[in-house]
Order: C-alpha cells, then structure tokens, then sequence
C-alpha cells in the first residue's frame, strides 16, 4: 500500500518527498557547525502527516529538560511511572498494559504476532503498517473493500473472518485516512458477533479527538475480558507525534504477547517524561482538541463552499472528494502547502490535516485556485 | 538467561529491584503535581548498567530543546540527517546504514531475521538479549563455553557454527559483562574462517572505549563486502543511553532485512537530535573517555590493593572476581551503591560500571568492608 511504503521509505536511502518537504533543514555540510532546526521549513503549511502543531505542552517541555539535565540513564524509572499512570488512569492492572515507540511498534508487534495463529482480516483503507509489516513476515491478510459510503464494512469483514478463520480483525477507529468513525454502538455489536479466536485490534490514534470519546471507544471491552486489544497514542491529542509514545490496552496473554514481541527494550527518557507531564496536563489536551475543531471548521466551511464531498471527520484531519488528489497535491506543494497525495486506487480522495490555523486558512483559500488547475 | 531476564522485566507490571534502585522518583499519586525527577535518587551510587554519567553533553541538551519547542512532528528530516552523518562518517553508501532504537533493537531485528534462517552459534556469556529474542521466536541457539580465561572461544564457535551450518554468530566486542577484547587480528582471522553462509553480527557497543577502536572494530569488515554486520550506539560514548539511538553497518542486504524486520517506524525526535548534536561533539567524546578511564583504573587499584582478579577491561565497566557476586552487591546496596549481582552460574564474578568519580571512590572505599562481609 502507497500509505506504508511511503513513510518506510522516508527511512531507506533515498527519499525525495521528504527532503522537498523538510526543506528547512540545511543540507549536509552546509552548516555543521550550527544546530539544524528540524521541523517542517519555515513558510511551509504542513497538513500532510496527522500531527498536531500545538505539542509539546509546556509542562511537556519542561520535564524533558529537567529529565534529560539529570543525565542520561536507561528510563526504567520513566516507563514504570508512566505505566502506573496509564494503568491508573484506565483502571487496568498493570500487567495489561504495554508502552511503545509510538502505537505502531505495539499494533505491529500485535499483528506480527497474531499474524504467524492465522490469517489477519482488515479494510481495505486504513493505517496499514502494521498488516504490512505481518504480512511480509508470511502472514495472510485479508483486506475487506469499504462499504459505497467510504465507511468500514463490519458485515464483510465479520463474514471474512469467519470463512478464514482469522487469528486478527485490525481496525482503526476513527479510521485513517477517512477519518470517519464506527459508532460505539455498531463496533460493540460486531465484537460480540466475532468468533471467540478472532483477536479484535482497534487502533484508537484518534480517539480523544471523536466527539464522545469514551462511548466510541472498546477499552471497557478489553477490561471485561473480551478478545480486543486497543491501542492509544501521545501523538496525536498530546502532540507528541515526534517523541514516539503509545500504550496498549490488552488482556494478559495479549500484553504479553505484545511485550514479548517489541524489539525495543527500553523507549526514550525525554519522550516519557513528556508523555508523563502531558498526561497531567488536560488543559492542554482541551487547548489541543479546540484548536484542532477550530482547524477542521475551517477545511469543511472551505470544501462546502466549494460544494465538494467531504467524509463526516471525527479525527484531526479531512478525507475530501476532488477530481485527482495527486494534481491537488501537487499544485498545493508548488504554494508550500503539503497535504498527502492520493492513497493507491483512492485517486480522487485527498486528504488534509489540520496544523496551525494560520496555514489552514492558506489551504483554503488555496483552494479554488488550485481546484482550477 | 538472567541478563536479559532482569532487563526485560523492569517493563513489566512488578520490578522490586528498580523501585529500589530509583527510589528518587516519587510514588504513584505523590507529588503529582511537581515534576518527577528520573535517574538514580540522590545519594545513590549507580554503577551497574554501564550508562555513562556524563551525558547528554549541553550541545546535545541545547539541540533537544530547540529541536522540541519548535513542535513535534514526526521526525524524518532528523533521521535522515542523522543517517547521512553516520554514512559520511564512516564512507558507507547510505543504504547500508540504519538507525535504531537503540543498537539492541537492530541486534534484535538481525537475530530475529537470521535465526528464522538458521542456528544462532553465541559465547555462553555476553548481552544476550537479542539472541533469547530470537530464540523465543524459536530460533536454535547454541551457546559455546567461554575460555579458561573467560575470553570468547573464537576456535569453538567456529566449529559449532560449521557443525550446525549457523546463520548467525553473534559477538560482542569488548564482551559484556567480561569487558574483554578480541583482538582485532584474531578476530579478522576468524571470520575469514567462517564460511560464507553465515553472517558474523557483532556488539561494538563499547568500541570508542577501547585502546585503538578503529583497530578493534571490524567496520572494515563490512565495508570490504564480508558477509558481516556491526553495530554501535550513541549510549556508552556519547552518553545517551536513556535516549536510545544505535546505528548499524552492514551490506546491502543485511540492512534492508534491518530494516524490514523493525517495528518502529520513526525515532524520538529528541533523542535524534541528541545524536546528531553529540556526533559534532568530539570534545564530550573525549572527556566521556578520559573520565570513564579515570573512574575505571579507581577500581582497578582498588581491587588490585585487596588481591582480587579482574578481567581485562577496554569498557566502562570491570569484572572482578569476588567469593560470592550476589552477597557483594547485597552489601553494596546497603551502603547504597548499586552494583550488578551475579550472572546465572558465574557466582563469583562481580560486575561493576564506571559512573561518577566520587561513586566509584565510595565503591572503591566500601569494598574491604564489603569483601569481610
């Protein structure tokens, strides 16, 4: 899939987009002397990847300098306390819960995992790093077309399961990249009708951005013994896309199934002392969500006007229905305006996060021009 | 084995040991709303996980706050950036480096990949997490008893590696917990032994701390096309163990199959920006070496005063044998110096790393005390 080749690529050798993208920072060689600033170039609207422009929260900045100034050590102190706190926060014992280098690393230590019992059952659209990773491993994956509405088709992908026998249903709730959402309701109902052997890993990146975050999520699903797995991310409500944080959500032969597949013993002690301090931090994560809706507000007024489609968002970014998503792509770019060009078959679905406010605003009023061609 | 038991464990849901170790962080629901302070508590001497307590160097520190505060992005350019400077430094096409979470995550994702292929053939003692990785996942691995001397027995892995037509010999060099160095000759000689089909992965963890590391590491190896992979870290040297980067050398091949084989997709961007900082930092490399070499000859006269044996050290740890390694670190501890107990069967050899100077003096000090029992 276009979707995982291209961010794995961004870490072989060559990787053209990136560097067009990154354009700020200096060139090898050119000043080492100075430290590079990373980070998307300065001018450049950045509504490409699903981040969240706002992190780190203060307090976030804070405990990294503070943690990183008392030396360097191997973070077990760091992972134990934030464990505690997730544990804490959901009511999980600790033994169900799992921390990672990001939510990839522990959906794709899951699907590696379950992978190698039995086929892996998904839509056809969706994050799919994690099912690429297993099935490049040997594992079977069964992608399931999305229903006419662009939504996940739960029936098909039930009534797959079922005929494979799959070990792994994987789902993204809100999914990604159409950021629409399977209500709580639906996806409860589904989990009770999957078979008893049939692992159900839910990818909630997105969650704390859905309107009711709590009633579209399974998590209680998992605490009353069901065979579901949820993983949540910092990178996104807390805008810690770049320290690489996430947690699952698992009974204990999942969690340590998961534990036992990462290849990654410890994580890193500034990124945990963010996540720690950003977990004690909800007025940052209102602060986070308000502005991401005052951002999404924008893309939707901007695409309505224009009368295109666009899927109901429950996510901090828009899947919006254009004649060719790679020529938006493109003439966005040559106005330094980065959104993601068109995923596979999907040519005519393009899709937009929202950043800052300010190059939301550059995007929309881009957007009849580049519409024109 | 219990080295990588006892690591593996501190991620799990009970780890007695590192609450006691780190008994400055606060308890759970204790001073939530103060910042925690991570690393060893004040007034402990922490001289058992061969950290180097003199990271991150303030160019490292300043790289991560500019890097953080100006957002939190998903970190390609710096990853990129950080990949070009290790295949500059060391004249590698870019393809044949990779970056990782730490070198333990590509050990691991090597170990992995090649022992699906064939037998593991390793010293009975050494860093084993990889290897018990890979054998969790149901790879054969053969450990081959060290010498007399405790040194790496080159001529019998050789010939179990023949015996069993191994896919991988893996090496560290200087070993660990030994500290002892394979001579960069023999070691040549060695693997122009091996036969073709089976990749020598080796551990140089430790390499800048030896006496002539471009003469001990087999980077050369690798760039001559031998079917070898080396891997170094950013934690011992530059002291950012907590940050976790490592990089690898290998062949083409070998590094795509790395690569593939990691599950996560992206590093901290913190942590990478620390490298980077720290790699145009020779300066700090060179203090990290005298003092760890300070701190390491304080043990060695400490011990050679109270005739005890010690292996020969080119890392920033000592091996010294002792009656009993586990009562040594019990009294250890309770002067509140934090020593390694004893590895599996090898009960009387007590692994010590250099930290602070004032620590290894209280190390050096307790030690008559320690050894009368």
């Amino acid at each position: 899939m276009t979707m995982a080749l291209s961010r794995r690529s961004l870490l072989g050798a060559a990787s053209a987009g990136s560097a067009l993208a990154f354009a700020g920072a200096p060139a090898l060689g050119e000043t080492r002397a100075s430290l590079p600033q990373f980070g998307p170039a300065p001018g450049l609207a950045w509504l490409t990847f699903n981040e969240n422009p706002y992190g780190p929260s203060p307090k976030a900045l804070e405990a990294m300098a503070r943690t990183s100034s008392a030396g360097c050590y191997y973070a077990d102190d760091a992972a134990e306390r934030l464990h505690s706190m997730i544990a804490e926060r959901f009511g999980f014992p600790g033994e169900q819960v799992v921390i990672g280098n990001g939510s990839t690393e522990l959906l794709t230590a899951a699907a590696a995992a379950l992978g190698r019992r039995g086929a892996i059952v998904c839509p056809e659209l969706l994050y799919d790093q994690p099912v690429e990773y297993a099935r490049a491993q040997g594992a079977q994956v069964i992608r399931v077309p999305l229903r006419p509405d662009m939504g996940v088709d739960l029936e098909a992908i039930a009534a797959a399961a079922a005929a494979s026998k799959a070990a792994l249903i994987y789902l993204c709730n809100p999914n990604n990249p159409t950021a629409m959402l399977m209500d709580g309701a639906s996806l409860r109902a589904f989990i009770e009708r999957v078979p008893q052997g049939t692992t159900v890993l839910v990818d909630e990146a997105y969650n704390e951005l859905t309107d009711r975050p709590e009633e579209s999520s399974v998590v209680d699903l998992v605490k009353a013994g069901r065979n579901v797995i949820v993983c949540r991310t910092f990178s996104k409500i807390y805008g810690l896309a770049g320290l690489r944080i996430g947690y699952a959500l698992a009974g204990r032969d999942h969690a340590r199934m998961i534990r036992d597949n990462l290849m990654t013993l410890l994580l890193s002690s500034a990124s945990l002392a963010a996540a720690i301090a950003s977990l004690e931090d909800p007025a940052f994560a209102a602060l986070s969500r308000n502005r991401i809706f005052e951002g999404r507000q924008i893309i939707l007024d901007a695409t309505k006007r224009l009368g295109l489609e666009t899927l109901p968002s429950q996510a901090n970014f828009v899947f919006v229905r254009v004649p060719d998503a790679d020529a938006v792509a493109k003439r966005m770019a040559e106005r330094k305006i980065i959104i993601r060009s068109a995923y596979g078959k999907w040519t005519q679905w393009s899709r937009v996060s929202t950043g800052k406010i300010d190059d939301v605003r550059r995007y929309a009023a881009a957007l009849p021009a580049v519409l024109k061609g």
